[in-house]
């Protein structure tokens, strides 16, 4: 990207996994003119200078907001309350103040009552990302080729929607509009449902007498791995998530299980053809995740390709 | 590997993705001497020999096993004991006969019985495999740095059980022993509960009315993506692991189960303690699988080096 920069200055708050990787991107492909940090550890905001991940750098979130037009909340989700609170007096007028949280119901609620006259709240969430974090994890490729979904609220200034939309274009990304509502009930089920799944049978196994730790170490390329990568996620997202978007979460959860006792049952009476069924009726979906750009062709995540 | 092959001639019974793979090892670590090939199918058979995966093709699987003084069944598990019975006329005496099934005490029950006086009956289970079938999705470094399980009888051989561990090592993998009962009870946790979870998660995704397939799609990058892959195994196999690992597999459902209960509970009353000790506890597992060389440490699987 070349020629004048989408904004002059960004302000990430929190510079982890999310806020690391836009920091990247955003210097990269010029989209910004400057870029100040703030995060809440000393260390933290150690690391981020010693990356030289932006310009300016403050462990107060209000005095890094300071003439900002762009300014990006990247914490958990259940910090976005605090953090709004905090940065409220430095924002200026016209800025555009926007989110990458995880869950968007609950980030509204917490942040639109201390979001002044003047300033566009418009909350986002980049469909992207590994189960690593802190400044160190983040790369500038990242949102090459995902989704970033918005959920402007309804009386939400066009252009500074269209403004943001460039700079998650510009960051690699394709942006889709939705209610936060419809948002929380989407992600329940392909990303907070399949994380409490991982969690769930990585525990499980952790629990047996019968099988020992190290077997399931030993043979866990025959499936059980896979889920270990999730199961690795960063704990204090992962509680948040589940405290903050409980409703849609526990109706995926319920429809999971009714769905697993059906199974059970199949297998319980040897109904081979219920078996067969299923297990022939959910192959499609990969191919068609392949196809839309979201996954690898390669066999086994392309895994062997490294050896 | 140089010098003589460990046997002189290997009968492969079912040429899929496991069948071609150690078609393809044996043959360019010359493992054996000569390789004879059988399957159900005229189609496969063509395919087989197309890929130049033997020395001698037969539909006919007790043709095949003539002469052969290392038999592998590659089928999967439901139809070990008809293609024992078929076999049995035509194997010579002193030879080895193992198989690959993914469930060991089903198929010990269904060959025992036909295996002649002076043949060698050690069952076997490759911890190696994709989620892909076939012949053309074989490969020759598939059990690299794997484990081979073996489930021999208690009145084992030991010089035949010898040459079959020979032969594995051969292959890439480490070889371990147990009784087959055991075997069932880890495979359970390890790789069946694994599967069963995806194919079911993937299931409940394609039956929700309020989130639509093509969302499901779009934004499966965020967790949902990677239980496609085992939720993309054949359908068959699959079947047949469920109607011949019964037990061990309701245990490790009901098990599993329960704890998603307690999840369930700790979610809708707000518990962020508790879950946040389960995503923490969870975590140290990949590590200790990684270190045990039975995983990438690259993030997201290497996913994103491919980019
Ligand atoms: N990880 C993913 O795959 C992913 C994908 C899409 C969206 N998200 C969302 O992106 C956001 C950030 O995730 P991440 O993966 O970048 O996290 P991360 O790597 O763990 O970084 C979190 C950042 O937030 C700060 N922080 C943590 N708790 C805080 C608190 N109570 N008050 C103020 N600041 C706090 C941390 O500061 P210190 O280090 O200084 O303590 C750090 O700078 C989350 O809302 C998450 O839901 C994550
Ligand atoms: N896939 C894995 O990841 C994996 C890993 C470890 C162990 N295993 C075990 O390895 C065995 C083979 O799996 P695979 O992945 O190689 O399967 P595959 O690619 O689907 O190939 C199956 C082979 O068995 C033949 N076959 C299928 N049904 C049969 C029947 N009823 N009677 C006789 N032959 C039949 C097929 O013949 P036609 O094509 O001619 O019909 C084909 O040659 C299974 O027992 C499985 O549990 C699989």
């Amino acid at each position: 990207m070349t020629g004048t920069p989408l904004f002059e200055r960004m302000a990430l708050i929190g510079i982890g996994l999310i806020g690391s990787s836009l920091a990247q991107v955003a210097r990269q492909r010029g989209l910004v003119g400057e870029i100040a940090i703030s995060t809440r550890s000393p260390e933290t905001l150690r690391r981020a200078e010693e990356l030289d991940l932006g310009d300016i750098y403050s462990l107060d979130a209000a005095v890094a907001v300071e003439g900002a037009d762009l300014v990006i909340l990247c914490v958990p989700v259940g910090a976005n309350e605090s953090v709004a609170k905090s940065i409220a007096p430095g924002l200026k007028k016209g800025a555009i103040l926007t989110d990458v949280g995880s869950t968007k119901g609950s980030v509204m609620e917490q942040v639109s009552p201390h979001v002044p006259d003047g300033v566009h709240f418009i909350p986002g969430h980049p469909i992207a990302g590994t189960e690593e974090s802190g400044p160190d994890a983040g790369f500038a490729t990242l949102f090459d080729q995902r989704w970033c979904i918005l959920t402007p609220p309804e009386n939400v200034d066009s252009e500074a929607l269209e403004k943001l939309s460039a700079f998650w274009r510009g960051c690699g990304s394709d942006v889709d509009k939705m209610d936060a509502k419809h948002h929380d009930l989407v992600l329940a089920i392909v990303s907070h449902l399949p994380h409490l799944i991982a969690y769930n049978i990585v525990g499980t196994a952790d629990d047996l007498e019968t099988v020992t730790k190290s077997e399931v170490i030993k043979y866990s390329a025959s499936g059980f791995r896979d889920f270990t990568r999730l199961a690795a996620s960063d704990p204090t997202m992962w509680r948040d998530v589940c405290l903050h978007n409980k409703d849609a979460i526990l109706e995926m959860l319920s429809r999971f299980s009714e769905d697993l006792s059906a199974m059970q049952r199949a297998i319980r009476w040897g109904d081979g053809q219920t078996l067969f069924d299923l297990f022939t009726r959910t192959r499609s979906i990969r191919r068609s995740i392949i196809e839309a750009g979201q996954e690898t062709d390669a066999p086994d995540f392309g895994r062997h390709a490294k050896d």
